[in-house]
């Protein structure tokens, strides 16, 4: 049996665009195939009463500057020039979300997700805007029309909420969150982790 | 100028353990020396408004269960087979804390520090008890009666108190905190971090 490795994101956490770029170097060095998994981050927090950090320490001296610092020494190290924070955030990306759940089953996933991290952390686009998410798909030379019709299907806007469940199911309380078999990693700061379970469990 | 590496640390913080056993490597690999400064994490709290990860996260489904896995894999990965979570916590460090900054005139502060650590989290001694603490300066070759004394001189509090303002001032909200220079990391997963910024600033 080969081994599943997951990726549980939402477009809407920089972090997860962080991670986005990380992984092809990943899949390069291991050889693995990592499968992104659309999950709805509100919800995920809804279920575990959780919150972002920006919300979780607001009252609290120090840390969210530190978090800031933390975010632009690891944009540094990796050399992210085309990054720029979203004036926009946060974004309600639900319908981003139901569009991926769609892509995902169609063969044009790889190049929606591609785009939509485009579009959120590089063009600081109001993603929730279903116009300028219309527009943006068209650009990115993908059926606009059907993907936005998708959001509105009631088995797609199902799957996304059985994916984010059994997410919190499995263990996860935000994203990124990665799976690799059963073992779970959290956070843009695990990914050196994430790739030696990786080696670890493909031996 | 020499460089100034800064460890903020207090006895009650099973991460402060863990950086302790791995400073030694950090400080043969890069030629630097770092200077334990002690402070009070409750201080330090208070000053923030901060709370510990367990008590922030209470309320948070999976995350604390998270956070008890990345500890046991950081446990296994550093092979600490010394380590034992202390049947006692959380330990009320005022008194070491205060003893700390006496030993740190003294020539015998980092047999001190060793003698703490090892109490606290390889032998789970109730260290908030001025009686074990007598009895452990005692077994480990300390002068009990001079440093239990000491934890109740105006100056050594006032120092105690002044360090963890200082700390707080320079962008602090928890422990361990390491500033190499001015620049700030926190956390025992920053090391890898802290010792290229010491390697960086050494240059």
């Amino acid at each position: 049996m080969s081994l599943n490795i997951e990726f549980h994101y939402d477009f809407g956490s920089p972090n997860t665009y962080f991670c986005h770029r990380l992984i092809p170097g990943i899949e390069e060095r291991t050889g693995a195939q990592i499968n992104y998994c659309p999950v709805l981050l509100g919800g995920i927090f809804k279920a575990t009463n959780n919150r972002s950090p920006m919300e979780q320490f607001a009252e609290v001296k120090n840390k969210n500057e530190y978090q800031a610092l933390e975010m632009k020494r690891f944009i540094a190290r990796h050399h992210f020039s085309d990054y720029r924070s979203n004036p926009h955030f946060p974004i309600n990306t639900i319908n981003l979300m139901r569009g991926a759940v769609y892509a995902s089953h169609q063969d044009y996933y790889k190049r929606y997700i591609e785009a939509m991290y485009r579009c959120m952390w590089e063009q600081g686009k109001n993603m929730a805007d279903p116009e300028v998410i219309a527009e943006s798909l068209s650009e990115h030379g993908l059926p606009a029309d059907e993907i936005v019709a998708a959001m509105q299907n009631p088995a797609i806007k199902q799957e996304l909420i059985s994916n984010t469940s059994r997410s919190v199911e499995r263990g996860a309380f935000g994203s990124p969150t990665f799976f690799v078999g059963d073992e779970m990693l959290f956070g843009k700061d695990r990914l050196l982790e994430l790739e030696e379970e990786i080696v670890s469990q493909m031996r």
